[in-house]
């Protein structure tokens, strides 16, 4: 038996998406974003109302995505429920540290295994849309074929539904084989 | 350290979403997609090329999105390796039955537990933007306060480095909630 829901928004996995700003000062400033994905070969998406974050990337014209991890639960919560605009000292309470990024005008969080350094492309009704300029991982979270390993890092999602962070779990399959099995 | 990878789509979690239309005999298909999400408060956007799907949704202005899950990671696979268009007979193929959505004009996939069933919005430049007009879940996996629990269902995750289906893990965290350790 099913069960109708309404009109929500319920999906599963949503990503836990840790945007990166400078303000006109050049001071670091992040927030926390579920609403986004890749939206092309060199596209990234994510719905946004208004915040400091997007009054930032309008005067700079770039921002970085990060992956919010297991180990940063608290940072990456923490910079989704302050707002910068009522305490000017959030980044230093966060607990993340920035360095400026080398491909783009914006921070890249330091303690965050995995951040896509982007441009904006445009923001119109809410709608960022960025290009990926380049994907920064720290070292110790790629296997040896260069790749990021989800065996090195815990990237987590969000449940919409009871407001909880899910780290990611088994592999459970291969893409682009199982399917064979029914051919 | 760091280590740059390019302009590349490397994000974590990105979702496993199979996208049902019917075409214009009524018959259903299906395919699977990693570049979407959550676009607004009842929209959602998915990123797609050329396919029998989106000939189907321009003539039928409707569409599904279920989650994949983890029981049925070979059909999710099945119907994302095998084109409608080369094969007539995908859907019986894929051991996938349908029914009919009761609110729009596609089909909705029996065996999958959770569907988003929506109208088009818009579809330019390879980019789907549809409204949510109801979800539909299996009632097996909803708790006791009526919402999807990932203690009854196995959402996929698709690693887009490795082509792995990995399902959720443990709960790591409380959102808008664990933030409040650091203030």
């Amino acid at each position: 038996m099913f069960k109708n829901l309404g009109a929500k928004t319920y999906l599963y996995p949503m990503p836990v998406l840790i945007i990166s700003t400078y303000d006109e000062f050049n001071n670091p400033n992040a927030m926390n974003a579920a609403w986004g994905g890749i939206a092309d070969y060199n596209q990234v998406t994510v719905s946004l109302s208004e915040h400091k974050t997007t009054e930032n990337f309008m005067k700079t014209k770039a921002f970085t995505i990060a992956v919010g991890d297991a180990e940063h639960v608290a940072n990456c919560d923490y910079v989704g429920i302050v707002s910068a605009n009522d305490d000017p000292h959030k980044m230093e309470k966060s607990g993340f540290t920035t360095t400026k990024s080398k491909f783009v005008n914006a921070p890249v969080i330091n303690e965050l295994p995995l951040t896509l350094e982007c441009e904006v492309i445009s923001f119109e009704n809410g709608t960022l849309i960025g290009k990926i300029v380049n994907i920064l991982a720290r070292e110790d979270i790629l296997g040896e074929d260069g790749l990021p390993d989800l065996n090195k890092f815990n990237p987590i999602t969000y449940d919409p539904c009871h407001h909880k962070y899910v780290a990611l779990g088994k592999v459970v399959g291969s893409a682009f084989k199982d399917g064979e099995k029914l051919k």
